[in-house]
């Protein structure tokens, strides 16, 4: 099953995707809901990101080759994670499938694209051992992690070079239905491929974070957890067309647009 | 005018304090609301958080003391930031004025509190000047920063050293009404004074962090700014009693209890 969310009436408001239709709900996937009656059209339809979620959860580093070319471009030892500590992000940054990345004046040249599965949890959850950990996912969608380097390595803090407007594309939808070892994350930039990996390769899995996380807070219906990227991108330009897609669940496509 | 947050029939309400009573009111005070016409004694009700931000920024490093003394903790050199570059913390860990702060197993001995001034944000907001910055602020109240040292320098991330359930107690309510620079911070453990600082003393004050965060992320009503501390904590025992007072404001007070 699939849950995008669009506005309807000026309200964001959630919708099941049934083919090439989307079919408006009142409430919420991870409560009670109930359609509308109303359906508009997927094509053309503009997507909100499928959840704000209260809690942001984003893991940095949790794929090798990713961790070894960051420092590779910082110019230090690669260091391994020992254990899942997880990062976070600002909900200010999310856009949804299709909305613009507006890069800002000063940003710099490396800005880049980090491909992310996202695990969107259904149920709140404390103290949850990995064996209950996916109990607890709702279902999965896509993360763009856009990074502007330079300011991600030259401030006190990645408030801005991971959390401007428009930064944390998500989306296009929840797909509820995933085998996790059977993904595969390819990225392409203007239809041209340029990074392949396989999504559950990780450091630290999906059921890992979720149980290391709920040791210390507790998981709301609707947070979601980015759980990072491998490999690397190049510096985009003006008018770069990204797609992250991840089979089982679709691809997330955003614009990079420079602000003038 | 003072804004507290309630339950209500099971429903987190909006309340506007009128002397010792608590007016419940429909809507936000961010836009329409009205009176309900029900009233609680403050005496006795428990506050919430008097806002959940959908953006939860806070301030590092921002006064010479707390930096110098954090350093020397540390043992290194003492960075002193050369501009705003705010932090921010996760959602899960609010708690109100009155609740307990939990101290998980295994957060070790250096237990701190962090008292800060808080900015609540009113009016969306982006690109401000400095100038227009303190137009978009609702009102302020107090946070406390819980902040377990050896997690937060052990970690790869503050998740769980700045994060953890309840260790952003908040409250009591929002002021509206506030002269910054009269304001005067005290930190008291067990009603003993241990920290006392003029509270807009800060590296960067409230309109630079607001001008400077609108330059990439747009404000939101209901986000807040926690402003930093000064000074330093006390390793906190199970069973301290926190209380962090600013005149016009109020004093926010939470037990530290240790999880066995």
């Amino acid at each position: 099953m699939r849950w995008a969310r669009i506005e309807v009436n000026g309200e964001p408001t959630f919708a099941i995707v049934e083919g090439d239709q989307l079919a408006a709900v009142t409430g919420t996937p991870f409560g009670d809901y109930q359609k509308t009656g109303d359906t508009v059209p997927l094509a053309g339809t503009q997507l909100l990101p499928p959840v704000i979620p209260q809690t942001f959860y984003c893991v940095g580093l949790n794929y090798l080759a990713h961790i070894l070319e960051q420092a590779e471009r910082k110019g230090i030892e690669p260091k391994v994670p020992q254990k899942p500590d997880t990062g976070y992000r600002l909900q200010c940054a999310l856009t949804g499938h299709e909305n613009n990345v507006e890069v800002p004046v000063g940003a710099g040249e490396r800005i880049h694209y980090e491909g992310e599965l996202v695990a969107v949890i259904g149920k709140k959850g404390k103290h949850l051992s990995q064996e209950e950990a996916l109990d607890i996912v709702f279902g999965y969608t896509i993360g763009n992690d856009v990074s502007a380097r330079d300011w991600q390595y030259g401030d006190n803090t990645m408030w801005r070079g991971k959390n401007s407007d428009t930064f944390k594309p998500m989306g296009p939808w929840i797909e509820t239905d995933i085998d996790l070892d059977a993904l595969e994350t390819v990225v392409s930039v203007n239809g041209e491929e340029t990074l392949r990996f396989k999504t559950n390769e990780m450091l630290f899995g999906v059921a890992e974070f979720i149980s290391t996380i709920s040791q210390n807070c507790t998981l709301q219906p609707g947070d979601v957890i980015w759980m990072g990227t491998d490999g690397t991108s190049p510096n985009l330009v003006d008018g770069d067309v990204v797609d992250i897609n991840i089979n089982q669940i679709g691809t997330l496509t955003n614009k990079y647009v420079w602000d003038k």
